[in-house]
């Protein structure tokens, strides 16, 4: 196995029986979910996705990105929550942070419809002025507020800019197979599209077109992505706690959360791992955070934080817990150079690797929290590549699993994002939502 | 006053007698602080900052900011921590979080020694490759291990580029006024020095030479940001928690604390607010999280967040409460344009502005989520401008101060950061700190 998990900084905090006494929650969770007993049952296609997964389709996603790395400048995905955190995570981690900064061979990857900031859609707008673009428009429904306003400006601007005919070329949408206002509008106008399984909720399909046709026009392979995925969905599916590292994760934070720990603190030490962590704060949030349960989860990146929250993670109230990702091999390295006069007195790191530096840091600081009163699991991965990251993909969905059966919640539904589109849609006076615009008004006086 | 603070969204979870009950406590922290005699009095050189900023030193900002506009295509500050997060807070709200890649007329403008990671540093240096670069380096001491290592190295490169003599002309240091290897360096090297006063903490510094020199080279008014700071500390010293919008804040952030919320989500609908949440992240972390108390700081942009851990604020545990900071004036904005056919079915919004759609939503968000049990303290800004900007960095620098008198704390050290640099010294041989090696040797065998 090549993802391993480190729990020696949880041994202050967690004993071996209690341990133990996790072993039959977690055997209940597995059986229930692969017995498909459990709740949402309906939407497992991401646990054999990695193999199962339309070749047919696939290949169009190779095809597809091929031509658009060909007649294209820059791609704009549209999309919120699901249809856009992989696959930024899976961009930044495999290429760069400053992905669309660098000179490279493949095209700008412009990210909106993932707010409603009228600031951001602008600014995009400006960097594509003049430039060759592609839409990519990713929504299961086509109806999501913040996609279809942004989808609709930015279809607009790429019509003004080459003409209906052109653009009808360069739109590419990914939604429901029959179903939807997208699907509609694709077959009327005859865009390219793809799929979005109808059992792959939002948060677990990045392992889908809706990640791999953007992640692809990257450059990334993503067939060594699923092939990662593939290899976690083969070997992390032994019930025994002590042997799948995936299962003693989902073990671990249940125990510590019982234990009073309301956060769990995802963290890693490259800049470049942000958005990772942005994708597994949405995997955890909307999967567990329901009927007044759930672990908060929020990510940090060392040792940036360790000066900004690390104090508080130290000595302050102890309701956190962290897990670590740490990478093995660098993407890069560099090594200290000697400085004549060791003025800065660095001299005893010279010729010492910074990714060595990093991770000595990484170390320290895990230790320095047991010691503060904040326990760690560390989960090591040999490389930030695709295999790898499909692993970690994987990995993290079906922990999340079987976190939240063990939690006694259906991990894959999201009542609560309703609440507030409701309000929304009332506010800005939308047919149908009359009565609830005269409540708000009462409330708002 | 112009910055305002609505606490409606808190009615269902805080009674009026609740509120007057704080009074007495806020009371004796406003003297605590303006008598100063509480802990670490000794720090308070922010409170006047606004008004007795050295008047020469800002000068001499602005003619370094101005040479280095003219001489220079990026400025790459270093700096960790309190050195940079609030800088870089200034110039993605005041300019753009696209910065770097806009079309405009002043320097880029790059981070680095914020972290360890190699990998940034050398996209970095790949980017400036070829380009007319100046450095500000930013360190009270001149041995914070992350920046001194980029130092180390961007120094080098630097020489490289344009040779020792050159290289001194574009190297600046913002340092303690006598003390610290960075200011023996500077002087031996004559390299220009700006001073970051004694009495002023890292996290409370951005109004000092530490932001506002990068601020200014990027094109941002400093003085409209100390304007408006200084209205700020006129404005806010009124006792009374029903007349002083910062102080009822302070009082508010106890009352939910007390009543078992542990995190506060710092909330906004612009990404470009992003890193002003990382700022005021560090200030309350660091000041609150000691002696196992403190609430724990996050932040979360809208609605990007509603379809991430927006289901989690709306039915997960019971944990939290959010401060949203909303601006009332746009930055830039759109209009949603009329679509023939009515495909998305958005026609509702013809004409709807991008701005009011996205302010409604976050009053929609706060309303939903007070009726699922999370409340919400919301402040209005009139615009995301220079002036406001200063206005609200002291804001939160005074409630900061008064929230740590109120729980006992020193709102100005931050005992806890050393705990990880100690291990890190041993483990990486640092002469002096064999003894501690042996001790992690043993623990991590």
């Amino acid at each position: 196995m090549s993802i391993l998990l480190d729990t020696r900084y949880t041994s202050d905090f967690i004993k071996k029986s209690e341990w133990d006494a996790m072993q039959s929650r977690v055997t209940e969770a597995h059986n229930t979910l692969h017995n498909h007993t459990g709740l949402g049952s309906d939407m497992l296609g991401w646990l054999d996705l990695p193999t199962t997964y339309d070749r047919d389709e696939l290949d169009k996603v190779c095809t597809v990105a091929q031509k658009i790395q060909e007649d294209s400048d820059a791609l704009i995905v549209v999309g919120i929550g699901g249809s856009y955190l992989g696959t930024r995570a899976a961009i930044e981690l495999l290429k760069t942070n400053f992905y669309n900064s660098t000179n490279k061979t493949t095209p700008d990857i412009h990210f909106v419809g993932n707010s409603m900031s009228a600031f951001d859609l602008e600014q995009t707008m400006r960097l594509c002025q003049g430039k060759r673009i592609s839409i990519n428009v990713i929504s299961k429904s086509g109806t999501t507020l913040e996609s279809a306003m942004a989808f609709r400006m930015m279809r607009q601007f790429l019509i003004d800019e080459v003409g209906e005919e052109e653009a009808r070329k360069r739109i590419y949408v990914t939604t429901d197979r029959t179903q939807g206002v997208l699907k509609a509008l694709a077959d009327k106008e005859g865009y390219e599209t793809f799929i979005i399984p109808a059992n792959v909720g939002g948060r677990y399909s990045v392992l889908t077109a809706v990640g791999m046709l953007p992640v692809a026009v990257a450059g990334c392979d993503i067939f060594s992505i699923l092939k990662g995925a593939a290899n976690a969905a083969f070997e992390l599916q032994d019930p025994d706690i002590y042997a799948n590292p995936c299962y003693r994760y989902a073990a671990g934070r249940h125990i510590l959360m019982n234990k009073g720990r309301s956060v769990e603190v995802l963290v890693n030490s490259e800049p470049r791992f942000t958005q990772f962590g942005e994708w597994w704060r949405q995997l955890f949030a909307e999967s567990e955070g329901k009927n007044g349960k759930g672990l908060f989860p929020i990510s940090s990146i060392f040792t940036s934080e360790l000066h900004s929250v690390g104090q508080f993670i130290q000595q302050g109230s102890p309701i956190l817990f962290e897990t670590a990702v740490m990478y093995k091999a660098p993407a890069n390295d560099l090594r200290m150079t000697s400085l004549e006069g060791n003025f800065d007195k660095l001299n005893y790191l010279d010729g010492k690797s910074f990714h060595n530096i990093n991770n000595t840091a990484l170390i320290s600081a895990l230790m320095a929290h047991a010691d503060g009163g904040t326990p760690s699991m560390l989960i090591t991965v040999p490389a930030a590549d695709e295999e790898n990251l499909g692993y970690l993909f994987y990995f993290f969905e079906k922990a999340c699993a079987i976190s939240s059966y063990m939690l006694g919640v259906n991990p894959f539904d999201q009542p609560g994002v309703e609440g507030y589109k409701y309000n929304v849609f009332a506010l800005l006076g939308r047919p149908g939502f009359e009565a609830r615009l005269r409540e708000l008004k009462r409330i708002l006086k």
